[in-house]
């Protein structure tokens, strides 16, 4: 059996999986405090509306009563535990003290938001973002290749420079800088600072590091900010290893807390969304899996190399060996849809839902652009913001509703384009996470706009079943079983016809839509264009 | 005494004067049936989502009640009723039999819409409206110069050749075509219809009559359809009459309804936007008096003509006698208010009005284009929609409210600018009507924008007291003491500083926020331009 540890945005999901693919029990554990938005925690601190935090002690107290509760529902009191994977959002990160604390732990900076842990969609370095997007330019720096040509406003460097910036003595107390993937594993094992496993997965999409080069240089650095020319010597401590590989082995402290026993191997971290391809057995090129929950990441892996403009990331091994991962995504998703759910003072998606699925293509009029928390694929620019047009005095919450669908496929298709366009073959599609299972349009609305079928993932929880794989993958051979991560990826997360519950759905295009959505496909990529001209808040 | 009669789109307001302005009693009743947009009253018979209908006994029904409630009120029993004025929505029409009975009371029409009061929003005659225009054009057509060039969606003639053509049956049956404020006024006196007045108001406005010409030739109505052609003679019978001219007397059993002795003179009807000039005092040219309820005309008498693109309607003597009459306006402005109050679910607009009052100009990023019944002015398109841009997670209904009210002023602004720019003087700005009493942010957001002082009427029933003002001065120089239409104005609907209660609302411009909306004006003029040419829905 192998555990995989989901921290998502909201929560962590932990997993128990047989290591045949069967899940044996889960339980996910809200975050006592949520995303922080509005002011820190106990304090009066008011943080400026593009703010988004975290608490760092959430993540383990949330861990450790997911874990617990998950365990309870595998009910073998003897059954034995392979591995343990850690999957992350990111860039999610924060600034430590070398022995691990959070610095927005200590008394003095506790009251100083940039502090605290900034959740990946944290908006907060735009400045830094542009400075070091054009430096990079003006430079030629050889990491924008793997980044479709643009720095993303929500990676780690442009947010440590933020804090670099705007509390610099925050930076300077700041021992460690480290993703939150990372510091979790970290932690989980209990090692020295200069032992910890960061991770080329995180470190590749996120952090401008590649594998030939590894961190930006100490010249660019400098440019940006000549306080920076040293920090990723001496702020940022760790091993680089891939997801799969061996961080360490759990702490007694923690298998305590987790009321397990024995020195269980502990898998390197890998981007949440990332594991999701794992997680859908997804171990061939071609295959488009998209995580969709609060946002939409889309990964595929490819045997060549291509660039194309606006892909966040394409890493070499990035997301499983031998292969080039792709990287790209839609920044709101379940976020937007419940952005108007409370907008209509909605308790849930039932009746919006209900009355929007009956409505033709085009949702009476009403054309959405799903910009809400910017674009991220294939423009990469935090900046942009959306839109709702067509609207008349007839039109309910439903239409606006059925519009943000139609929205969010519109701009998957506008992604799918772009790669086959650049010569990336995209051949299959596979659907995971919360959104395709809870939301049967989702997935039906997406399909007849790309013309193509998407098969949902049996897994409701695709990114922890991933994470367990690579916790089995790092077990390693005698104790996980598995010669190849490919192997483990195909037992463990492929979709099985012969067994009930594990054929997954297949949503097969409507072509009488498909049509129908050809001339609004257009209509939004038109309205698009125009807002990136026009629409775009400071 | 003189009473007014002010027939709006959900209710009818009496109100009772003295003939030194002193407003003596009012009270209004809504109508039993509301809009008809859902389906027929007492039948399951589903409207089309463009339609909007009234029910003609809702009128009288409602009328009886105001003026009964509005008696109570004034308490004097001996007070001397000199004259009454009638003013209604326009172009609201009715498909009626010689006797004055509405077909759609008639058993054999009742079921079908098309024999029903058309309101003056319904949208059902676009085909009809397109083919109007684009004969009037090909035929260059000397009516089309007061229409800055187009032919309106909600006026006369487009209304009725859709019944001709959707339901042949009802236009056959039809003895007589008639606006429902000709209609109401050929009730209240109980005249032959060869007898009653028509308005040249709602005549010159809506119905592509002139001075010079009358109705459109019969060869231009044989162009438009062959059936047509002996229209005006066999099925608009009456005599055209300019507002304040007298229509005839109070019948008897209408008085007794009302509760009245003696025969009451009754003036010719005006449409409601119009009698807001009279009820604010604006005898003079140059003031633009806006009358803001479920939309927005606004209204300028000019010494001039000068043709103006879009401008709705330029009709000589067609408010006030020795003028040029301008109407413009905005065809969803409380209207669109309660759209968005509906979509976020509020009981009423206190909280969204507080939330949006402290906002800077430009709402936080959001823009709204008010296109949300069409544009009226300066556009002339009833298929345009609204829009809202800049839209992120961060915004809350009342960022879209506040966005609507400068959407609103912003629409206003550019009616303003065409019309200087067309050699129109426009130096005062006068508010009347029901919404910037009730909603203070409403005028000084427009004062704001306009970078211009706007007086707020006190009255807050401008038209119900123009229609009283034009009551009086139908009952001639004897009865009602005024020797000109302009004195009757200035008299009792001029504000008074001396007297407490009729000094009105001076709302001045922000010169710091004037200058924060001009770049605003711009991008909401930019998204305009872009909506005309893609967000058009059919």
């Amino acid at each position: 059996m192998a555990l995989g540890l989901d921290f998502g945005t909201e929560s962590v999901r932990a997993l128990f999986v047989d290591l045949d693919g069967a899940e044996r029990g889960s339980a996910y554990a809200k975050y006592a405090h949520g995303q922080i938005v509005a002011n820190l925690p106990g304090s009066d601190v008011q943080l400026p509306p593009d703010y988004a935090l975290q608490h760092p002690s959430d993540w383990l107290d949330s861990a450790t009563r997911a874990v617990r509760g998950a365990w309870r529902r595998v009910g073998l009191p003897d059954a034995r535990l392979v591995g343990i994977g850690v999957d992350f959002t990111s860039c999610t990160m924060l600034p430590a003290m070398a022995d691990g604390t959070p610095l927005c732990l200590l008394p003095e900076h506790r009251e100083n938001p940039l502090a605290w842990p900034k959740l990946w969609k944290h908006h907060g370095a735009k400045r830094q973002t542009e400075r070091i997007d054009r430096l990079a330019h003006e430079r030629r720096e050889r990491f924008l290749d793997q980044y479709g040509g643009a720095i993303g406003l929500e990676w780690f460097f442009p947010k440590m420079l933020e804090t670099l910036e705007e509390a610099p003595e925050v930076y300077r107390a700041a021992e460690v800088w480290v993703e939150a993937g990372d510091w979790v594993v970290w932690q989980l094992v209990g090692c020295a600072a200069d032992e910890m496993a960061r991770s080329t997965c995180q470190a590749g999409y996120k952090g401008m590091w590649t594998a030939s080069d590894g961190f930006p240089s100490k010249p660019f650095l400098r440019a940006v900010n000549p306080q920076l020319v040293d920090v990723v010597r001496d702020k940022m401590p760790g091993r680089m290893k891939a997801p799969g590989q061996l961080a360490g082995r759990l702490s007694p402290a923690i298998a305590k807390r987790f009321g397990f026993e024995g020195n269980i191997p502990v898998s390197t971290a890998i981007i949440d969304a990332h594991a999701g391809v794992p997680g859908v057995g997804a171990a061939d090129p071609g295959i488009l899996v998209m995580v969709c929950g609060t946002s939409s990441c889309h990964m595929l892996n490819s045997v060549d190399y291509h660039p194309v403009p606006g892909v966040a990331g394409v890493v070499k091994d990035g997301i499983l060996p031998g292969m080039f991962g792709y990287e790209t995504g839609q920044a709101a998703v379940g976020d937007a849809f419940d952005w108007l759910r409370r907008l209509a003072r909605r308790k849930d998606f039932t009746q919006l839902a209900g009355d929007a699925a009956p409505l033709e293509p085009g949702a009476d009029g009403v054309l959405c652009v799903d910009w809400f928390n910017g674009c991220r694929t294939p423009l990469m620019n935090g900046r942009l913001s959306g839109a709702f047009t067509g609207l008349t005095l007839r039109h309910e919450p439903h239409h606006l509703y059925r519009a943000m669908l139609e929205a969010n496929a519109y701009g998957l298709r506008w992604i799918v384009d772009m790669m086959r366009e650049h010569g990336v073959p995209v051949k299959k599609f596979v659907a995971t996470g919360g959104l395709p299972h809870r939301n049967p349009l989702f997935a039906q609305v997406a399909a007849d706009v790309l013309g193509e079928t998407i098969l949902i993932h049996p897994s409701k929880q695709g990114p922890a079943l991933g994470a367990a794989i690579l916790g089995a993958v790092a077990a390693g051979k005698r104790a996980g079983g598995f010669s190849s991560v490919r192997s483990a990826v195909r037992t463990i997360g492929g979709v099985r016809k012969d067994i009930p519950g594990r054929e997954g759905i297949l949503v097969a295009p409507d072509r009488r839509r498909t049509k129908l959505y050809e001339p609004l496909y257009n209509r939004y990529r038109e309205t698009a264009e125009f807002l990136q001209r026009n629409g775009s808040v400071s």
